[in-house]
């Protein structure tokens, strides 16, 4: 065998990988994939964006830009930000090759072989990679309706000095569906100060909010700016725009980010500026925020119709959130079950869904008595079809 | 400070940036970048290909698509490995966010802090790059006019255990301009063999030779395909498409492949699914081979116009190759000369070019006698009025 490293050798294959090849069956009903409907994505409007380009712009798309993103999109993507409140002048931005890159950074500038990443369980399984790929221990810390656990991640603290790192996905969570109260920010931030742990707030989801009255709950650690925490903010064009363009961007304190920049010079030397390009064009058109709009519309319906299949089919031992935004509902069954089996069951049923274990930190756990619905990426009628497929899975395999 | 990764406490800022920066100023030529001419690119070609494919193609290029990339583009892109004689079969593809990236998962993959790669100075900053970002210790082997010292190779694998990867970039070598002799091949590959020090061949400007003759002497390691030798073969289509893209890829072996794939995944998931279309299409029409065809007149054209002006300019005591490829040609001034007061003397004049200790992998080396001229982003104009004022510099310098 080739003499690989300790940190390659300490990386298993994702189950995840399988499951969605079987996901993209054309016979099965899939509520696997966290990714947007490709029926939704605004590819008219963004090849007429691109055809209205100058020559000198569309020769720049075919070109190396610089290492932190192409000056007109830090511009144009600092406008967006600003508009969410977020401190941008302040802050440095950086573009990157999707968000999973922003996660593969910031784990490549803190973690040396043996430190802790304190994350949430359940926790985003992009996260756990790219933190497993720097030989991270993980520390789980359970998340309640709220949020994350105050008391556990104060005894954590406490006790763990090589806890680097605290990972959250406070805004529509993968894959629990959550939304953090505002007290329960409150509380991590009165946490976190002056702890010399720097928070990476990963904030993929939350455009997609359905109801206007969580605005404020909305609103950032990032853009409280409390003082005595480095937060190292995350973001993604996945969700409104589009995965397959791969861009993210992190707003990040000036001294992590020139370490931040340095690492990505040496990851992949700049993002693509093709689509920086079009992403770019697509916030200065205006059409960004219709489309965000749109989708959001969208996707609400669809949460809408999942929730009132699982109220009609599941059974009353099975708990579960109602999503307020973003692509998740959550499903926590019995003590004891195993959601491995219900989706073997489902499967031959023609549904599929992601099981609980794939996204606990803790790898030896043999927990599994959750599982991960996703209604971004079906119809109504899918949906209709789908869930009584799960929830017959469910009362087979839990009785 | 943020407790920072020992890894990224080890990297320093490039200077290469500050002077892109500067070479972009429209009133200075510039002979430092190593990217394709803007005027160069294909963007009606390919605005026209994207143009005319199908919804669901187009939709797809928004889409997540699997880590080793669009299997259409495998498809493609293995014919087209397949024509310079590639063993595509027998190893496994993995599409990466340019070449630069697939130098950085194999680093990831290879080098424990402490690890030895054997290099060869100068080398591709790049390359450093990736392997000092993993803490690695360079071994700088020589290059002489047909490729890397035997000898001192030899040495080197004798005395280090440590010794993990070799990189190698024979063909039109950035930034030595050199392309290695068949002889040479044939010794490192007699020198390499049952040794279990993979080599990482840098292939990214092979298809940019300006001989008819010299295809035998292209022939990639890869292709020879020697016995007990695992070679990671790297390329891209930087130089054949567009750099802003961000695609390159990697042959490997099955069992490196694997442990590949798993680090890309966790670095960013897959490569953008939206460019990858493009160079599917690219290639599937045909175009790209007229297009290497006509790029490769080109700058075969520009070489020609700068060797022109070295000829009548240059002081006899510079040595310097004749290019047969690729983008660049390497001066080599008399001991003890400075190319950065050569290059600051030469900025006065209005022309700029990269000194040679950028490329060299001992960071702490004074030797300085060297320098990189670029001839692929100039017209034979513009070389023609900027030649003088290197050479003028140089003489200023070096008497």
């Amino acid at each position: 065998m080739p003499r690989f490293s300790k940190a390659v050798l300490s990386l298993r294959s994702s189950e995840i990988r399988d499951l969605m090849t079987l996901a993209s069956r054309p016979d099965i009903i899939s509520f696997a994939g966290g990714m947007p409907g490709n029926d939704l994505f605004p590819v008219t409007a963004v090849e007429e964006l691109f055809g209205g380009l100058d020559l000198k712009t569309k020769q720049a798309a075919f070109q190396y830009g610089p290492t932190p993103g192409l000056p007109t999109l830090l511009e144009s993507l600092s406008g967006f930000l600003e508009k969410k409140g977020l401190p941008v002048k302040e802050n440095r931005l950086l573009i990157t090759t999707g968000s999973q890159q922003g996660l593969s950074i910031l784990a490549r500038a803190f973690i040396d072989p043996g430190d802790t990443v304190l994350v949430e369980t359940p926790c985003f399984i992009g996260a756990l990679s790219a933190f497993r790929a720097c030989e991270a221990e993980l520390m789980a810390i359970p998340l309640d309706g709220e949020g994350l656990s105050i008391e556990r991640l104060e005894r954590e603290i406490d006790i763990d000095e090589r806890a680097k790192l605290l990972y959250l996905t406070p805004y529509f969570h993968n894959p629990a569906g959550l939304l953090y109260t505002a007290e329960r920010k409150r509380q991590l931030i009165e946490t976190l100060q002056g702890r010399d742990i720097p928070l990476i707030e990963d904030d993929a989801y939350g455009d997609l909010y359905f109801f206007e009255e969580d605005r404020q709950r909305l609103k950032p650690i990032k853009a409280i700016n409390p003082e005595g925490i480095e937060v190292c903010y995350t973001g993604s064009f996945s969700k409104i725009l589009g995965p397959g363009l791969r861009l993210g961007w992190m707003l990040l304190p000036e001294e992590i980010y020139a370490k931040c920049e340095l690492i990505k010079q040496s990851a992949d030397a700049c993002s693509p500026s093709f689509t920086q390009v079009l992403a770019d064009a697509f916030i200065r058109s205006g059409q960004i925020y219709s489309y965000i709009e749109s989708v959001r519309l969208e996707y609400k319906r669809r949460a809408a119709a999942m929730v009132a299949a699982l109220r009609e089919h599941l059974p009353e031992y099975v708990k579960w959130n109602e999503p307020r935004g973003g692509f998740y509902i959550w499903l926590t069954l019995p003590e004891g079950a195993d959601a491995t089996d219900i989706m073997k069951l489902a499967l031959q049923g023609g549904a599929v869904f992601v099981a609980g274990k794939t996204f606990d930190p803790d790898a030896s756990s043999k927990r599994n008595n959750s599982l991960r619905l996703s209604y971004c990426n079906n119809t109504p009628e899918q949906i209709a079809e789908g869930i009584p497929i799960v929830a017959d899975a469910i009362r087979k395999s839990c009785g």
